[in-house]
């Protein structure tokens, strides 16, 4: 006997959540607080997708794999550009691809299959409140208006880091909340295809400009173009506060990304209109209420952009709860409740990883001692794969849990301390010296 | 020129603020979303108050402080209920008191006062949003209905651990929030006044029944009761879940404090009628919009009531506020954020101090290693009053921060580490040697 179920919000975890309950016999209603995103025109302030193994599994489950990998751009590596010159990281020690999405674009398509399988969608209703424990929700078009009520059998909150569900079970006791921000900020640019048409450059990459305190990024989109994003404090010398006019503008990328700069003609002109964004964790429990309410995606764990998990995550949310459905397929309040606990951990481990990894591209991706390491930890991976999964690949490329990743890349980061602190490893970082070294540190670690 | 002036919650010190602000010529209007506090029979989920010199402080700055001392009963010492004899143990080094005063009396006279003045309250009207920009106060019977919208030149909310005002603010970006709860929680019992009138045990003591994991407290009320609070895991062995019923309460009790169940013969009809009240910690930034809206109190920084300082550590903002607004007097804006600065800082400090002192109460008072401890602070801070003054007078009978106190606390307790570590403390504790220590650790930490 199908539920009647209700998603607070049309995003990427919520649309794909109503497709996966609508196959499995469910009504489901979508309520987005905005217009129909097909309608609109999607930019300013989205970092492009990287869709990796745990958002594929998802949407593979739900038939949408190759739809998706049709529209989408494998980056097999990192492109480093240095101020005088670029380097390439491969991502995973396999040849493995993160893909680059538009996120506008997939959400469009999204909403369309959604609604191919009977999804109904209520666009442009705000949700102001949802009464947890009689399963309603409450909506107009203006907060300061009356409220109209509906009421479902249960109730997804898939309404992002500022989700109104997750509000109203702030209001119950015992709600653990905190929410954080980066003194980071971020803008949208861009790098547009060639006028001859094609990419200005390599378009299976993830470039990063790292500099530091602040970086750049580029990621392709299917016409030739890149979308580009400029990470940097709020404050400071070198930060949004003092980088204003459109000369500021042209001298700060002139100085630190010259070679971006030449392929950014509308540079001033995007700087100046597109919005400064804030970056925000948030953590929470619990999740659900009773059979009831449910949080998932960034309403139940906003993180911070730099491990390009957020969506991955969100989906990865969505294959969990059908699996707990699938195993208390009477008993939804026992389902959430799995659901819940199998996913806190990992949503706090991601969430850890995440804020890490600003560090990791901003400033070690520019450091040589950084790269030797990730080039010894590659090979001896390659060359034992039983033996070692470098974090990143873990986290990116495998199926194994965040919380477990966190737990062994720790491990590794010790190992590899002392490795980076042997003699002259920059000699001899490929000997079999350093690979029985690694081989002993891991035996004392007792394996993993 | 006087300001209109809006002050969300007709608490403590919502009341105080407004008595303050209405003396210096401002126009005050208190909303309370609930009746008239004078209206009602208040009890059933209140800790009794512990009046200490930062909220005399600023009762005096008002003049209401000996007015307030006429229905306060000074409480000189810890009475300390182990379970087969009673011990003292004084508060103050010089004979100070903390003074035990009746919540909603209190809060009664508080509001009578406040009217005498001219602040002018509305009761019973919620608000449910607050329009920071623009000042704009919206407020219903009921959240569902449309909300009316009224604008004052400034908004103050004192609206508690739960504040709406605090809501609105937390939508802005780059608010800072965390609400975290014990594991513990509390239920409000009483030791009526003996048949023939008077106290049943001494009224002039904070008395505590520490049992490591849990604990009840007694403060005295004017009428002859006292009113107690237990405070108890919700979940294990001995916890709100596992004590429910009459008999296991009357079990409980005659194995835990059998001394308090002879003086409590309402004991099971309490115990089964009062609310099991949670324990939160909510701490945020920034405290205040521009020149408009300022969060005060338990708002901005609601604390667990074991270090008796909730109360007076927001009297002391009003105070602060009062200090920050004669500083800049034309400037609002100045003044708020001079405010904020002051007081988030020691706001996070007792926060903090409030947290470990569950632990102090319930567990170290049960022991004697820590008593003695206490009274080898207590006997060199009264002979070298310059060198020592022990955490809790810091705290409670000094007007220095909070966040000094802290810090040097965390000194005074490395030193007593030190001492107390020494062979034979036991027998030596008064020796000069143990004097001439103590001196040598405190020239060692540079002197505090």
């Amino acid at each position: 006997m199908g539920k009647s179920i209700a998603i607070v919000g049309s995003g990427l975890v919520g649309t794909v959540l109503a497709i996966a309950l609508k196959q499995q016999g469910h009504q489901v209603f979508v309520y987005e607080k905005g217009d129909d995103i097909r309608t609109l025109d999607f930019s300013g302030r989205s970092i492009n997708l990287a869709l990796s193994a745990r958002g594929w599994k998802m949407l593979n489950r739900v038939g949408l794999e190759e739809k998706i990998r049709q529209f989408g751009i494998p980056m097999y590596q990192r492109a480093i550009h240095h101020l005088t010159k670029e380097e390439k990281q491969p991502y995973g020690i396999h040849g493995e691809a993160i893909w680059a999405v538009s996120r506008g674009g997939l959400n469009k398509k999204l909403v369309e299959w959604a609604e191919e399988v009977g999804v109904e969608f209520v666009f442009n209703t705000p949700i102001w409140s949802v009464d947890s424990k009689r399963g309603i929700l409450y909506m107009s078009e203006q907060e300061q208006q009356e409220w109209r009520a509906i009421t479902h059998d249960v109730i997804f909150g898939a309404d992002g880091a500022y989700s109104k569900v997750r509000s109203s079970l702030q209001r119950r006791s015992r709600f653990e909340y905190q929410q954080s921000y980066l003194p980071i900020a971020y803008k949208e640019l861009v790098i547009p295809a060639k006028k001859e048409g094609g990419f200005a450059i390599n378009e299976n990459s993830f470039h990063i400009w790292p500099r530091k305190d602040f970086m750049l990024i580029a990621l392709p989109n299917m016409d030739g173009s890149f979308t580009c994003t400029l990470f940097m404090p709020y404050t400071g010398e070198v930060s949004f506060d003092s980088i204003k006019t459109d000369t500021e503008v042209t001298a700060f990328f002139d100085t630190y990304f010259p070679d971006a700069l030449q392929l950014m003609p509308d540079l001033v002109e995007l700087y100046a209109a597109n919005p400064v964004n804030s970056l925000v964790t948030t953590t929470c429990f619990p999740w659900v209420y009773k059979d009831k309410v449910a949080l998932i995606g960034d309403a139940a764990h906003a993180v911070v952009p730099f491990y390009g998990q957020g969506l991955n995550a969100g989906l990865e949310d969505v294959n969990v709860l059908l699996d707990c459905l699938a195993a208390h397929p009477q008993d939804w309040e026992g389902a959430l409740d799995d659901y819940q606990h199998a996913r806190k951990v990992n949503a706090d481990a991601i969430a850890e990883l995440s804020y890490r990894n600003f560090r990791e591209m901003s400033e070690l991706t520019a450091n040589p001692m950084f790269l030797l390491r990730k080039k010894i930890e590659s090979a001896f991976a390659k060359k034992y794969p039983d033996l070692w999964l470098p974090l990143y690949d873990r986290v990116t490329f495998s199926e194994g849990s965040y919380q477990e990743a966190l737990a062994i890349g720790d491990q590794q980061a010790q190992i590899m301390d002392v490795i980076m602190a042997m003699a002259a490893i920059e000699e001899k970082w490929d000997s079999p010296e350093i690979e029985e070294k690694i081989k002993q540190l891991i035996n004392e670690n007792r394996g993993f």
